[in-house]
């Protein structure tokens, strides 16, 4: 794959049977990558966020399940030590629906070998391919949301959404990459994304490292930043949409949303057709982590909030289809999101026809 | 003054002459007294956030006038220096306008006095009664916004309006204390409040220490809790109020005001009445302080964003009158503010009257 302006890390490499990951804990003051050879501590790196972002997150996980037939090699209980590492992959976090949908596609791997060997070879052309497919659809993606915005206008991104949360280019960072290349955008401006600062550490980090200027923001500062004309478009990912167009996304996204609506802002979520829970009716039934108190009462390991405190971190929230102004994914865009066309989306793009732009 | 429940903290001392500053960057790690004896310094302190919120600035500075007289006491130019020493403390911040209020008031007792003695003499009863009448204030007004508040709801909260913010008791928060020492409360929400975290530095150390339960989330979170149906009521101070009640606060009120709405959650702002500015026709004029880009863009001294990264750190904003359901003042409610009713809220507590509730 060629590389692109704008385009220029990678965190998931698989190397020689080892899974590395960039540590997202240290960025950007380090660019440290961390080597795995057990599934079991790939899950437990997902779940102390070591790696992040809802494709990313699958990615890995699918490379964890590499690393599960590798270690079951020449065992006779081989399927049952897989499944157990399976078990703890999809266990590592709760929301992000990319995590099982690359597990099923992986199970669906090994269950057809017929030994250890085999599993190997065909869970890791299977991850790696996964790994292409989304960097070459996150580029899709890019173009038809970058699309949707009309030249001269400021964006708002929240978390991080770029390489680091995908395996390359991103999803909404993605859709800003290319809309910076074609000219469209004028300034991007991201929220800091508290209690985490994915916004600081890690969008700010990508886009200084792609050359494209950027603002932070903390949330508070979101509406007053609306109000004043400048951001044409808020767009961001999601960590799964529900079949009727609901999104959850990283805790915040909702709240941007009704600022947006509020002031004739229009808000577009980029996601890959794997982040669409076609099972899962609406946003209701989407299970939200509830993250450690400490990660809002303390910084960098240091207690803030007077002892005695309580925290409340939801880590992910929920935003109604009827506030999305476009789900933009690899098969094209859809405006309006409801069951019906993202439905529609689902045939053509297992039909493999043309994309259709919305 | 008695001691009262939930009522132990007092930011500002003046004894012997001198002033102590409790050091609000320090908490609630360290409670550290600065002492000062020189009104330039007190404009500094102001500045970089020894002390903070509207109504404990405007006291700081009268007591400030007072350091000013004492200091050019036996000089012939005295007037000329205490004039000097008043400009510093006016350019200190521009967006409360309690510290212009104070200002003026104390203006008037220097201009009324022959010599630096009376001066001293006039500014140190002046900035006491001050003193004094804000925290009586903050009681009544404690009692006139709990009264809005119907028993067994939750309320949110955002910045530091306490004992801190103010001589004693607080605003907003007094409301809150008065609510729950009659039992109205069931919870306390508060926002970490970005990007000097006086949520969880501030007003977290203030409820835990008066023995209040307080819930902090990251301001990305209020939207869900909000929509939670837990919260009644957002509870929120004001560092300048305009004729028309257009509320300037805090970075991150109007989202809170506009989210509120949206839900249904009612959105009162305390203040007292030295906070409106009869003479800001509405808040389109109000001056918004641009802080620093660090104070986002770093954490307790360390870079976090990467390097190339710029900051948007608007300090206030900005939230219209039709958002805010009741202003509380110590003069009495008021609902659904605008000119008119604001304009008869000033003229009954001009001419003395009953406190007229809402």
């Amino acid at each position: 794959m060629t590389e692109h302006r704008s385009d220029t890390i990678r965190p998931i490499r698989f190397e020689d049977g080892n899974l590395y990951l960039l540590d997202q804990r240290l960025l950007p003051g380090e660019a440290v990558r961390q080597c795995y050879t057990d599934a079991g501590e790939v899950a437990t790196a997902i779940r102390d966020m070591v790696v992040r972002g809802a494709p990313a997150i699958g990615i890995t996980a699918a490379f964890g399940v590499v690393l599960a037939c590798q270690k079951a090699r020449g065992r006779d209980d081989w399927r049952e030590r897989v499944a157990a590492d399976m078990d703890r992959l999809r266990a590592s976090r709760p929301t992000a629906v990319n995590l099982f949908w690359a597990l099923d596609r992986m199970a669906r791997e090994v269950d057809g070998a017929p030994d250890p060997e085999a599993a190997i070879e065909a869970t890791t052309t299977a991850a790696r391919q996964m790994l292409d497919d989304d960097i070459a659809g996150n580029r899709r993606m890019g173009r038809h949301g970058a699309s949707l915005i009309e030249p001269g206008q400021a964006v708002l991104t929240h978390c991080n959404t770029g390489s680091l949360a995908t395996g390359g280019y991103g999803t909404a960072l993605g859709v800003i990459r290319a809309a910076w290349d074609e000219g469209r955008v004028t300034e991007v401006f991201a929220d800091e994304t508290r209690p985490w600062l994915q916004g600081s550490r890690l969008t700010a980090w990508e886009l200084v490292h792609d050359g494209i200027p950027v603002q932070l923001l903390c949330e508070g500062a979101a509406a007053s930043l609306l109000r004043s004309g400048r951001v044409g478009w808020v767009i961001v990912g999601s960590d799964r949409i529900a079949a009727n167009g609901d999104v959850a996304n990283k805790i915040g996204t909702y709240g941007l949303a009704l600022l947006a609506r509020a002031h004739g802002v229009r808000f577009m979520v980029a996601a890959p057709l794997s982040t669409i829970d076609f099972d899962m009716p609406d946003g209701e039934g989407i299970p939200i982590e509830q993250r450690a108190e400490d990660e809002v009462l303390a910084l960098a390991g240091k207690r803030v909030a007077a002892d005695g405190a309580r925290a409340y971190n939801p880590a992910f929230d929920v935003t109604p289809a009827h506030l999305v102004d476009a789900i933009v994914t690899e098969h094209g865009v859809v405006e309006a999101p409801d069951r019906d066309n993202l439905a529609a989306l689902r045939r053509k793009a297992v039909a493999g026809e043309p994309v259709v732009e919305g």
